[in-house]
Parts: structure tokens; C-alpha cells; sequence
């Protein structure tokens, strides 16, 4: 058994936020029409058999690795830590837990320094880094923005069996909750962690783990999400819509959800709120409030619940599922996704289903 | 057998536009909620049993009364002519088609002066009247305004079994088909039809009818449509929103239908396009083709085509209705709303109903 | 003396719109980097010496033609009327007044058959015209759309010095006055009037004249506007900003005043409202109404009341300008633009002078 | 002398973010109709002499306190920090640095509790504190939205002769420059500190200190910034339009100043970017960049740079003012506002001033 988090005498590393994702996919070609063409994510280093891409106000130098790969997956989530001791602090803690544990002093991935990856208890393969090239913040450049200016790597959203052990673990990390969703059977549906100010960095959704739920964009006004669902509409590409646009219950987000062609899911996302105080309060959304994932009770997918991309270990082999065995958030009947009240006969209609 | 109105020496009286909708309401104080507290049109007049509401552009009387009745429907259409002698021009005109037809010197309503009623040859019971009283435009009063304000009676959608036959008699009235929905067999599922320079006045809906589909107002921008939502979500009152926010491929405005407290479908919408050049070519969309109905390729929820309100005579009394006879749009499967292809598989599958 | 338009027992065309503007540029390079590039104007058509531009939602041929020419000035304002008889009628009406008319038959320029232009009793060059071929309206393609998306040529505005006088012509011509400014002493310093069922398809704004003050593009939505000062300040063409953004007391709509590198004033421009009803009531501003030209009360920059383009003759020769003898807008001192009430002090204040 | 901060021993508090401003204004019912009736603040509490407001996602006491005083002024600026410790370490901390101070266990106002106020090395009261009564976040709140939903107090702006100097201070108190404006001597003009994760929590403009230039509301999207004046026109209340709304240049956020019946300038604020990386990368823009202040180079009012809120000391009494030595921003003439090239002669010209 391994040892617990909450009382290694090692302290863990002092975390700034989530900053890239390392994404294989099947191929290449296929996910930079997506990410490049479509998102229109900037370009900042690309190889035969990879993809460097930030975001217009980024200015480390990526947000997400495009890497041509035999299946699809997510290699590594990467956190940026505040300085570079943090690197050997991220790689005793893990260490001491138990964790496999890989240092990289000249970095794993193009434009970033000496790292450290580890299969954390949860299954997941992170890294953490502090050094990292500086490329132009295109904050300012008006003039590349396309339909849909993608503005910040803003979160990461993970599918875990145990949702409030993996909450317990990243406490244990620094990260504060700011929302979940519960039961008052003290179940936890899933659970939102942030290090940096915003609702989170970090997501966990509960399901059968460890897989990558989704990773998320934020842009800046609503009309830039609608934008964008237009532009598909225009392309004849809008199966890669796979829920929304809507606005979230649950961080108070307007949120878009797409399919990447490897199926890696991709939210777009806005105005979420400041969460820095320290005695910030949490909110702890009931699972049957409808509102909680669509606060207009738009139905939420079933695929949107069950799909998530596999996640890879430290040598790239996928990680075997672990079953959740608590209650499943889309099993939960009574005012769940897709249920309304129908206003003229007053009863509960499944909105969707009844053709 | 009627006459046809194609072959009538009678002229058609000169329609500017749908100005208002005759609404009978089971319960005037939750309509009143409905569309004052919640909807913010401005109440020009309220008697015991009766509500006369407009939208902010609007300077003549009302755009909506609402009746207190014994069952809820639509009283009637009405629509603005040009001059008075339009009134009698539309007297002459039904009659020589063989309606029923009703002159009111002093209006049928308030702030309405001589007006006639028609059953017409659909079933819909049509008002066409030219004085009215002119009330405050309060465009300029920001003031006033609410999280969406509502602009302006953009046109109403009326359920009609025969789509063709009745776009045949609304041209003869003097409408321009700016859209419509058919398919490889010539059968036409939906039309949209025009008096004003916007993609329409009036819309037909294939199915069994007749009955009343909406009535929409146009507000002025997306934001204004999705304010709407949220605050509906801040009420607990989301049941009301039945399908939307969402693109229209037809007319491509921007869009959301909610359901009143008697069923009654409102329809906010915004952004459709000018029309009103004599050769304004005509967008005739394959029923096949899933951005019709949605751009976004979002699925129609089946009860936005099964569901409608009934329409009553000159008597007050609700309409039989006639059956479709030709397909219904929503039971045509290949292509049609709720069906996209699925990424990951390249099947098609269908969205919201695979739980 | 020519004889009055309203006297005339000729019939005027029934126009339709302001079609398009007939433009002429000393460097046909730059005004295409400031049409096509910057305002994303699409290119129906190129020839050596003229560039044809429409907008996103247009099906005729163009809305603007460039042309190459010794200097800069407004060859024609072309109107589309509603039959190919109504350009005879327009010939007539104009022969009939006396004014040089001038018809051909093939067109004055591709894209357009038949058609008459005319020195109007104004000064101006207009022309009227039917036959025109049809292009692809763009209207869902909103993989074409740049920053700030331009959806239609809204209207024309022209400087002349006795704006009543000209309000008189256009009257007779058809036109309806939606709104004007005036004084207590009955003098018009500007109007406002429309065929199609928005506030205008043509202004007149009181000064030195015959001159055009700018043509105008409608977009969507405020951002839209906004995106396209962005992504001036983007790359560095500020100085192409005269005026702007704001909101117009008059038309309501939100505003911006570019300078072309030919100083041709061009407005984007977005929510009018509807004028289709017989009897819309007139809006009248008094001059002194602070918020008729800014509803905010930001002030008017000079230049904006004192420059504006030439207008050539039949032959291309610029005409000569009649001096307003009226009191002119600009000079208007109490409450006109500019000025502000100071809050610390309830004196008026000039903004933008005391530095 | 007073010893400087950066070599006293004394660790400064650990500071989150500006949290509140304790405003004296002479009329209290007439600074609530604006901030309340206009603005739409949220009253927390309100006695005969003070009112205590809140922005909509604030859950702290308050954002703002206006007190009824003999004259107007900026009483303190309060900022939140992360422990009850944090407080000693502020006393501490000041008091070593010879500044006056004083210690409220109970706090200074309603809401707050133990806290300290100090009269910083820059002539600005300050007060710190951690403990606050929490009250309803109203993030969710749809309902009680009003034209422009202020969600949280973004920053506050001071005015202080030395920039370079007060800079210093505060980066000992641990702020992070983000931006400032400075020339090719070494003149800083002004510049942008924060503590939480934006632009700012503190601004400096370099005048004649210590004076308070203004505090800023952030709100959503630029529309709710357009809604905000499209209100003031309607309701005749333009002079309290200062500035704007614009882009601003430094810190990429969409704004508007207004003035308060005491004078008080008030921003309205949205859009500015994350900064909470350590090595965040600073902007410095050079004075004579017309886009820093207005990035569609409109120009600022004089005003805006000359006038601003007293503030007062310990006792309530107003401060004296230090005059700025050096160059102030709105001398600097090549490139300064209001200054832009004419495009049609290429010079530059003084847009505002040559009626």
C-alpha cells in the first residue's frame, strides 16, 4: 500500500497551473486541420512528427503536443511549477509516494527544460516543469484572430473511479476545490481543483479511469463560441459538435464542447469567476439539480458521460481501466440530464427520447 | 368547391406585415408572469380579462393580447394593410373566395379601429386592419430595457397539412416565398413567406392543422438571446426553454423556443437578412440536410414538430384539424435532426437517445 | 427655372434601395488593401482599372466599384428600382425636370445591364437601374467572415446646402423621411430617408454641396464593430478611425467612421430599426439635443462636419460646390457636440479643447 | 529619513488582492442613486450615514463603502490579505518603516473585523485585513441583473508625483509590475501592479499625489460596457461620461470612465489577461505610442489626466499635494493623444481642436 500524501514529511511542489497537454494522435495531418485550421491554435515549432501549438496569450512555449502516435491518447498533462527547485521537489514527492518517477533535465518535449514525469497515484501521467522557452503573447495581434480567438490553456478534466480520493490527492498537491457535484448519500460526482485563480486547473469527473475527460480553451465573449459553431455549420464539419453551446451550472462557463478526429474531446470555454481568497467558498451542487451541467437543463449527451480518450504511461503504453463502482452520475434518473417538466401536462418528459 | 384565389378579378388588400396574435389564455395572471415579468413586453392596456402587450420598436397598439378563455388558442392573426380601403379590399377578396367573413367598424380589440375577420381558405382566422392607435416607440428608452429586450413582432408559423396549397394562397395574397424545405419528390415539408423585407411574416409548418406552431419577436443580439436563458436557469423556470439557443440554417437567425404557461410556443430570434428585392432568390433546403432546422446540426426536440396550438373560428371555437398526408419532416430518417456521425466511428448515430 | 417634381405628370421609378456606389480612386492598390484586406469586401469581379466589391449577404453584382481615376470623387449613386420599366420611368421623370440624362442600354459597368444615370436637381450623379446578374449571397458562409463581417450596403449620406429643398426632391422621388434634425426657427440640418423598410437608403446632412459624406455597411452585432478597431489598432492604421464607435441617437444604430486612403468617409454600421409601416412616425432631434449625432454626448471631431468627397458630373468632372447659407450644424453652440455638462461643476464644458 | 522597505527585516503581509475603498462623499443620497440605482451594485447594509456595496461575485462584506462626509475623498483602499496573521505582519511591517499607524481589532467598518490602516511612504491610507463577514455570492443570480452586471472590484488607480519610486514600495510589498509607460529617459509615466492574477490590483498614474484616480469595476463582455451608455443616454445622464469606451492599449481591457456626482472617476472594466506566472513577462509601452492609453488611438480627455479624488489621512483630514517634478504624459507631444495622422494630407493633427 502506498504511502498517504497528507503525511509525507516531503513537501510537494509549489504548482502555477495546468499549462499543456501532451496528445498523441493517429494522425497527424488529421489534427492539425483541427487544431490549426479550424481552432486556428498559433503554430509555434512543427516537426515531421510533431506539433508545438499555443494559445494567443500563452507566451511558454506551448499549450498542447500534437505527436503522431500508433493510437491516440493523452501522454502527459504538464504543470508549470514556480521555480525550478519545484521540479526536485515534484520528483521527491512522488518519489516518496511510491510513484514511478522520470527525470528529463533536458526536458521530454521540444521548448521546455528539465522536467520531471510520474505516474501519480491516480494513474495519471504528469509532468512538472518551471524552465521554458518565452515566445510572443499575441494578446494584442487583433489582426490573427480568427472566428474564434482561443486565449489560455484554461483546464484539464479527468475521468477517475473515486472522485474524493482523487480529490484528497490533489489537496494533498496544494489545489483547492472550488465546486463539486454530491449526493446526500455523501457520493461525489465529480469535483473542480484550481491552483491558479479561476474555477480550476484540474477537473475530476467520475467514471471508469484513468482517461482524459477533456481539455479546455478559454476564449473571451459568448459570441466567439457561437462563432465558431457557425463556422462549422459552414464547413459541413459539424459532427465534431458534440454538446452545446450552453452555459455551465457548474463554474458559471459558456461552454462548447468538440471532438478532435482522434476523438480526444476539446471544451470551449468563458467567463468562469476569481476564486484566489483563500477562504474562497465552495459550491457543492446536489446531482439532481438539472441546472448543474447546463444551467438552462439542455440535455447532456450520454456520450458526453461515457467516452473519454485513454491515457498513457510513462512508456507510452495505455492504462488499464479501473471500473468506478460508486453510482454513475448518468444513471441517476430523477431530474438528471434530459429530464424537464413538461409545462402543459406538469409531468417529467425526457426531452429527446420520446420520438 | 371554393374559387381559386389565383383566378379572382378581386384584388388582395396590400399587407405591410404580421402585426399581432389574438391569444386566448387559460389563466391571465401566469400569462401575465409569462410575458410581462419574464418576457418584459410593455403593457399598453390591461383590463379585467384582457392584456394588450407590445415590443419596445413597436408605435402602433399591441403586438399580443392576451384573453383570459376557457381554453387556450389563437383568436387570430393579425395583419397591418396599407390604407383603409385595404379593409375593404380584404372583405371583397374573402368573400368572393367564399369565406366567412366579419366586418368591425370599431374593431374586434382595443386600440384597433375598422378591422374584418376571415376564416380563410387554410383555416386560420386572418384580421386585417389599417387604424390603430399610435403609442410611445421606446427604441431609444434603455432604460427600460430587460435582459432581452424584445424589439419587435417578427412573424408567426402556423401548421398547415398541405404546405404547397397554402403558399399557393398566401402568394396569392401577395406573399414572396423567400424559403423553403422540400424534398427529391417535390413534397414541400415547410415554407417561409414575406410581406416585409425580412425572410418572412408568415411560415407553414407541414402537419396536422390547422393549428398555430409560434409566434416570434426579434430581439437585437445573440447575447440579448442567451441573457434570456440564464436568467430563466436564476428562476428555476428552465422548463419553459423547449429547444434552443440555437442557429436556424433557414433564415439564419439566431434562435430559442420557449413554451408559455399554456403551451403556446414563443420563439426569440434575431439576425435573418433583407429580402426585399423583387428577385430575392428563393433558399429551398433538402429536408435531408441536418443544418436545416439547426445550423449547428443540434437535434430538433420531437415535440417542437409534434406539438402546436390549436387556432379558433369566428366563434371562438377551436378548429378540427386535418391530417397530414404527405411525409412528415420528422420521420424522415436519413440525414434528419437528432442524427450526426459519430467521429470516433464514422457512423451515424443518434444524439440523445443511446443512454 | 426647372420645373417642381411634384408638379411633374411623369410617374418617378419606383426605387427599390440604394444599390451601390460608383467610386472613384487615385491608387487602385491602396483602396483595395482598405476594401478587400482590411474591410473584407468580397471581389465579384477585377479588371485592370476597377475592382467590383460586395458584401456578405448581396446577390447583385457589387455594391461598390473602385475605380481607377485622375482623382477622387463619387462617379454615381446607384439605385435599383423594382421592373426593367422602371428605368424608362426614370428617364422620363428626369428629362421632364429638365436634367441631363444619359441612358445606355448595355450598362455603365459590368454587372449591370440596362440603366439610366442622371444629374439630379441636387448635383448628384444617380443612377437606376434593373437588370443585374446574380452572385453567390454569402450569407452562411461564415468560413469567409473576417473581424468584422459586412452584411449589406446600408445607405448613402450626401452633403447639400439646403437639406429641405433636397428632402422636397427625394420625396417626390418616393422617399420617406424617417427622421430628421431641426431648430426652433424651422431650419433642417439633416434628414434621413428610406425606400427600403430601414431608417435610410439615403441621408442628407447640410453643408457646402453637392458632396458625398460616406457610404455605409451594415454588420451583425456591436462586437463585430468593435473587432474592426482592434484590428485596426492591430496593425498600426488607427488613423484610418475618424469617428467612433459609438451609438447614434438618430437611427439608433452603433457607428463607426473610417477615412479610405482616398479620404472617402465610409460607416460601418449595425440596429436600425424597422420603417416599413405607412404611417412611422417621424423622428425629429432638435439640433441642440446633445445625443442626436452621439447618444453618449462623445463628441463629433470636426472634420467629420467640414470634409466629405467629391461628386463628379456625367463626364466625370467634379462639381462645383454651392455654399450653405443656412446655419450650419458645427456652429450650433449651445448643447451641440462637444460639449458636456461637467458634473464637479454643472457649467458646460468643451471636451477636447481645454488641454 | 524612513528607511527603505526593501532592506527592513520585517516580512511585508502577504497580500491577495484590493478588496474595498471607504469613499466619503457629500451626498449620500444622491452617490446612491448612482452607484446603486444606476450602477446596480448590491447593497449589503445600509445606516443613516454609510452604505456598504458589493459587486455581484463578491462574497466579502463589501467592494465599497460611502460614507457621508463634509467633502469628498478617498478615506482608505482596503486591501484583503492571506492570514489573520497577515495583519500583525502589516502593522509590523509599516510601523518599522516609520509610517503612521493605526490597529482596529474590532475594524474600521461594518463587515470587516480585526484590521489595521496605515498611512503609507506614498501619502495613500491603507488598510489590511483577513477577517470579513461572508455574504451571498450572487454569480448565478441572473435574475438581478441589471444593463451592466458589475462582477467584482478590479483594481484601484492612484496618482503620485514619482512613479519609479512608489513602484519600488510596492513591488517591497510584494506586487508585480505587469506594465508601465515610460520614454527613451527613463521617465515612468505610470504603471500596473498586481498581487491576485491579472493586469492589476494597483495602478499608478504619475501627477500630482497623493490623489485617487479611480476605481474600476470589472463586468462580463464589451457589450455590458455599451449597455451601461446606452442607458445613461436614455436616462439624459451623458455627463457622467468621461471617457471611452474604448480598448485600452496597456492591459488589453475593454473600458469606460465615469464620473460620480462627488467627481469620483469610476471604470467599468473587462478583458484584461492572466499574469500569475512568475516570470510573466512585463510590457512597457513607450510614452509616445498613441495606442497605450486608447489602442484605436481615440484621445483622452485632458480632464482625464489632470483631475482626480482627494485622499485622506488617519484623521479624515484631505492630504497635501506633492507636485510631479517630472514629465507629465499629457506634455509629451509627438504621438501623445489626440493626436493621429490625417490620412488625406498625412499630417499630424490634433483631432478635437481645429473647429
Amino acid at each position: 500500500m502506498s504511502p498517504s500524501p497528507h503525511t509525507l514529511s516531503v513537501p510537494p511542489p509549489d504548482i502555477v497551473r495546468s499549462a499543456y497537454v501532451d496528445l498523441v494522435v493517429a494522425d497527424l495531418a488529421r489534427a492539425r486541420a483541427f487544431y490549426v485550421d479550424l481552432l486556428g491554435l498559433i503554430v509555434t515549432k512543427e516537426t515531421e512528427d510533431a506539433i508545438y501549438l499555443r494559445t494567443f496569450e500563452e507566451f511558454i512555449h506551448h499549450n498542447v503536443v500534437l505527436r503522431q502516435g500508433p493510437q491516440p491518447g493523452a501522454a502527459a498533462f504538464g504543470y508549470r511549477v514556480r521555480t525550478p527547485e519545484d521540479v526536485d521537489r515534484a520528483e521527491a514527492f512522488f518519489a516518496a509516494l511510491g510513484c514511478r518517477v522520470k527525470r528529463a533535465r533536458d526536458g521530454f518535449v521540444d521548448g521546455i527544460g528539465d522536467a520531471v514525469r510520474v505516474e501519480d497515484p491516480l494513474g495519471f501521467t504528469d509532468e512538472f516543469f518551471y524552465q521554458t522557452d518565452h515566445v510572443d503573447r499575441l494578446t494584442w495581434r487583433y489582426d490573427l484572430h480568427c472566428a474564434t480567438p482561443l486565449a489560455r490553456l484554461d483546464h484539464i478534466n479527468l475521468v477517475t473511479p473515486r472522485v474524493q480520493e482523487g480529490c484528497d490527492f490533489l489537496a494533498a498537491l496544494g489545489f483547492r476545490i472550488t465546486e463539486d457535484i454530491r449526493d446526500g448519500d455523501g457520493v461525489t460526482y465529480a469535483a473542480w481543483l484550481g491552483r491558479k485563480q479561476t474555477v480550476h486547473d484540474t477537473a475530476l469527473t467520475g467514471g471508469d479511469g484513468p482517461r482524459m475527460h477533456h481539455l479546455a480553451f478559454s476564449t473571451y465573449e459568448s459570441h466567439h463560441v457561437l462563432a465558431l459553431c457557425d463556422r462549422l455549420g459552414a464547413l459541413s464539419q459539424t459532427s465534431a459538435i458534440e454538446r452545446g453551446p450552453g452555459r455551465h451550472g457548474v463554474s458559471n462557463a459558456f461552454y462548447l464542447y468538440l471532438r478532435d478526429p482522434d476523438g480526444h474531446r476539446v471544451e470551449i470555454y468563458t467567463h468562469d469567476y476569481y476564486t484566489g481568497d483563500p477562504d474562497n467558498p465552495r459550491i457543492t451542487w446536489d446531482v439532481t439539480d438539472e441546472r448543474r451541467r447546463d444551467w438552462w437543463a439542455n440535455p447532456v449527451v450520454p456520450r458526453w458521460y461515457s467516452e473519454a480518450s485513454s491515457v498513457l504511461d510513462l512508456d507510452g503504453i495505455p492504462r488499464p481501466l479501473d471500473i468506478r463502482e460508486e453510482p454513475r452520475e448518468e444513471r441517476v434518473v430523477v431530474g438528471a440530464d434530459g429530464f424537464t417538466v413538461d409545462t402543459a401536462t406538469d409531468q417529467e418528459t425526457k426531452i429527446g427520447s420520446q420520438l
